[in-house]
């Protein structure tokens, strides 16, 4: 709980909602008649609406990306550590957006939400959604919002994989393109750790199909599994060792099956806490969105022809210790953009902290993001904000 | 099934079973009053008993290491690779013997199996085993045997890791060491995985705190899982691409959860078929051994004072895609050895296989291991063999 807010915090932010009518064609073929977007916007919308930033979350994100809903919060929003006021996304020059995907569980229309068609829980019968089918959502929300272009879609992980899907889908609706530690597909080891964590899930008693909300279950147990699964791929070893090294709790062993080494009573407090705050349902269905996402499927594996409907300008940074979507994988998006000759700069960010660094305000990653975000608002009319 | 058994075969053999009267004392400080060890053998025993040779199994093998139990069998011994006539364990030259681990679930003394003194299944009673435990247990095998000393003790991973623990506790007992694919401990991140694993076990509703064999179930879900993640642990992420890239099952994307990437198949299939070959309270034992393991523990975190009273000549053998127990690991040993200018030859080999390169026959690694083998081989008496 902050006991003053941060001067450089949004501060008390309050999430809003927009119900779009209109019936979405969703990548599976299945159609959602109508659905609901819980978002936050930080800043103001300028005169021409030309400052406009979209921000996607990744897997377990959502929309509250920054500042405090009440002065009770025990920690401000995920990415509290680059939009603010003189953060490298600055909401005294931006208007920025932060939709929570539709499919996750904080509001927006998925699993946890009441099916309007059948008055039950969508659970199991949601659709699987994809990268393509959250830029429709969000697109419709752009409308909605008045803007007509955003100066920069930005993303980390799965949400970086969001940005590009921007790029390619809707290439006059975006200037820039901000990629940060993301892969342009799954490696066969990614799908492996999402599948161990689905098993965990589906295969828990408590799962019912996916209809647990009806049997007032939780599978809290595979939730959990998943998660600390999760855990291990977010963070280097390095970052693991210097954490937790194999520091005993107890000083020794205990020779019994008890958290004894510090990095299991940390992955079980971790495990914990998320079930308390994350929807198994959504939870595969996120999942099996990141293993859906390789625009190039569409062009016979060329991803340098998937990228090329691209007009943005991207940034595409990476972090060295990162072993889920290693710097590699970034390479390989920014190789794709020079044979076409897009417009990218590349910034592999030395960092220990595994895949978790894009949450971080490591001093070198805030630097080249703050400069790069700078130039972006050079672009946008510097003129007083909108009424 | 074999139709005929091939020529460098160690062919047909059974497993044969020694008891152990004598109390063994375990390092968790409680005793085995009594122990049995199934073992099997390959080759035959010379007149001085100078050319016996022991494997030490990984954490799901077992004593059958090489050869046939029936002309039914689909498949031989785990190190068929590298154990029988020809091969780097030659088994014209050597006597192997080859013992289950107690806390193993293949037919020596461990959870699965009845404890005289109370005529029920030991189960989560049994105590938590350490290398320096099964090296004990060994020694007395040793004795039974007529041998006083092993001309090499040889392991691959966490069988490395017991070679280790002959050398330093049992200095005079081996002239050769050779540790395969192995670590000095495990990383935070090497034991958060057995955390998950373990978890997956002990969470599962049929687990019944490790009475499920009085409950007549068994824990498969969770079983299933930890066996999943660890061959995700065991496969390079190359070896995975290599192998299932992204393939699909179905050739295109079924926007179901039903396994449909091919790597979602194979994990599921060797989940499911490690369930009907392996106890969980085995599987408990083992990973917590392998946390445990440690030898610098004692010595400060000075790995070379840990390795300071062994005589064998060592070589260490590591694989370059190897990530669970990485080359960096093996040089760890290796550089310690070399700090005590302990004699010890190191090879890394180039294979795309990850950590289970060591059951492969790749050309470079049985080259190595075979001319080292040879070497041994000429320290041992050449004479006929014995009765």
């Amino acid at each position: 709980m902050p006991e003053t807010i941060p001067a450089d915090s949004v501060g008390l932010v309050e999430p809003r909602r927009l119900a779009f009518d209109e019936p979405l064609a969703l990548d599976c073929g299945r159609t959602l008649d109508q659905y609901e977007l819980v978002y936050e916007t930080y800043g103001e919308l300028n005169a021409d609406a030309s400052n406009a930033v979209l921000v996607c979350h990744a897997l377990s994100g959502d929309h509250h990306a920054a500042g405090y809903h009440s002065m009770d919060d025990r920690k401000p929003g995920w990415w509290e550590a680059c939009i603010g006021p003189g953060k490298p996304i600055d909401t005294r020059r931006f208007f920025v957006v932060s939709p929570n995907n539709i499919g996750s569980c904080k509001g927006s229309t998925g699993p946890n939400t009441i099916n309007p068609a059948t008055g039950e829980y969508y659970g199991p019968d949601f659709p699987i959604v994809t990268c393509g089918d959250w830029a429709r959502s969000q697109q419709r929300l752009m409308r909605a919002l008045g803007i007509d272009q955003w100066t920069a879609v930005v993303g980390p992980s799965l949400g970086g994989m969001q940005v590009i899907q921007w790029a390619i889908d809707f290439p006059d609706s975006l200037r820039n393109a901000i990629v940060i530690a993301a892969a342009p597909k799954l490696t066969a080891q990614n799908i492996a750790f999402n599948e161990v964590a689905r098993q965990a899930i589906t295969s828990d008693t408590e799962f019912h199909a996916g209809r647990y909300y009806e049997h007032g279950t939780v599978p809290r147990r595979g939730l959990m599994l998943a998660r600390m699964l999760g855990h291990i791929t977010y963070l280097s070893d390095d970052a693991m060792r210097a954490k937790f090294g194999r520091e005993l709790q107890a000083g020794k062993l205990s020779f019994s099956f008890d958290s004894e080494f510090s990095v299991e009573s940390y992955l079980r407090y971790q495990g914990r806490q998320f079930v308390d705050r994350f929807d198994a349902n959504s939870y595969l269905l996120m999942t099996k969105s990141l293993d859906y996402f390789d625009p190039a499927a569409k062009t016979n594996d060329d991803l340098a022809a998937a990228l090329a409907p691209a007009k943005a300008r991207f940034l595409v940074m990476s972090f060295t210790s990162d072993w889920r979507f290693s710097p590699a994988r970034s390479r390989e998006i920014v190789k794709a953009l020079l044979d076409n000759h897009k417009r990218v700069s590349y910034v592999e960010i030395a960092a220990e902290h595994g895949h978790d660094a894009f949450l971080m305000p490591i001093d070198h990653y805030i630097a080249v993001f703050g400069a790069h975000m700078q130039r972006v608002a050079t672009e946008c009319t510097p003129t007083e904000v909108a009424a």
